[in-house]
């Protein structure tokens, strides 16, 4: 596991779907699941997207299980003969996988007061790879699973969403990773030298300058970024006092 | 290079910036990307996302572009010190890197009509790959460029539109992806059975099954793939003719 500094927790998020990569679906869960990792302490440093595809599943899962503290999948747990996650998952750690009693008991219950027939192929969300955990899925109950340091999630973003909140509680997190915005209605190229300037004084805070067009004028978002409160708070000072200064603020 | 088939050209999109990963920015080129190879005929065959981060870029670029006929690359080229996607190119072809004639004139010509000095920072932005072909920006003039099999394109959404449209006249395409969807009124744990006998009557035909919620009642979305109409066309109609055998459409 890559060494990312102490107190500091990492995380990838492996994306499975033929549907996104040819833009018949587009993507809502990278966005949500970046928010909430930054939120409580996480942070994420690779996204991959990857076919339905057992081999190419595998290989990505494995290259990033190892390089990072957690890896997130959103994807390819349905009822579907497409959805190949879980198979993919319980190859990926040489483990077994059958359905497993913990997840069927609670879909047959759901099924059945709805009167909706348990299908061989809903039978198969209830398979889980031997030594997961279930997470909870409280929209529609076919549950996800963490297996060492995979936690394996549905692609429906509601059913995402339920699944992240769920699977938190199981999470080691670290320091958070604070940031401070500033805007000017400055163009980047103008105030890229003496940014530059000022990330040599803080090589610690990242810094990172984002253009945008509103009313058809250029501007500037400059971010520092630190999980040290105070010494972030320093950096945000000097610099604004410096763009004050030069009357670009 | 991975053997795709004959007359199948494969792409990865290899997307650069801390912010996409700290949620700060939302994506809005995978989606694009992902339409506009499928609709020219290329298979985008894997996403990544990495950070401002030198050795990831190379790395990651590297893995890439040895797999795929092409990798399509966002973020990254603008006059800022945390924009380093090109001199990470540069390194990981192993060329140098300098301004570029063919870049600064345009550019020059450009920022002096409407009375923008050309900083050092600004200066950056003409800086390419030894070897490269530049790729139009017909927004901001600053280039992206094409080296090998990498394309290199700006991040803010407006110019990556027209600089993916410029880049398209290099590229060989291949055959394209054709696809057929079918919408059920019909969850799809119920179809799921009959779905996979198709799939399998049908194993050059890649099938999808995509669930959704209209109205608050389940829907399912199958989708057939080919790049063989004939074959996709047969493949549709038989199942169409199951379905409404079944009372399903």
């Amino acid at each position: 596991m890559k060494a990312a500094g102490e107190g500091i927790v990492t995380a990838a998020l492996l994306v499975i779907g033929d549907e996104i990569l040819s833009g018949r679906t587009k993507d809502k869960n990278i966005g949500h699941v970046a928010d909430h990792l930054t939120a409580i302490g996480i942070q994420m440093k690779e996204v991959r997207i990857v076919p339905d595809d057992e081999p190419e599943i595998v290989a990505a899962l494995n290259a990033l299980r190892a390089k990072y503290n957690y890896v997130f999948t959103t994807g390819g747990i349905g009822p579907t003969h497409d959805d190949i996650t879980a198979d993919a998952v319980a190859k990926a750690f040489g483990v077994p996988i059958d359905v497993d009693e913990r997840a069927l008991a609670p879909m047959k219950a759901y099924f059945e007061k709805r009167g909706v027939e348990l299908t061989p192929a809903r039978l198969r969300m209830a398979r889980i790879p031997a030594g997961a955990e279930l997470v909870e899925n409280s929209v529609s109950i076919a549950p996800g699973f963490m297996i060492g340091n995979v936690i394996v999630m549905a692609g429906v973003p509601q059913i995402m969403h339920v699944m992240l909140d769920a699977a938190t509680r199981y999470l080691k997190t670290g320091k958070k990773m604070l940031s401070a915005a500033i805007e000017l209605h400055r163009p980047e190229g103008e105030i890229a030298g003496m940014f530059e300037e000022h990330q040599k004084r803080y090589p610690d805070v990242p810094m990172g300058s984002y253009p945008f067009y509103r009313d058809g004028k250029p501007g500037t978002q400059l971010v520092l970024r630190s999980t040290d409160a105070a010494l972030l708070a320093k950096a945000e000072a000097e610099l604004k006092a410096e763009l004050t200064a030069r009357g670009w603020l």
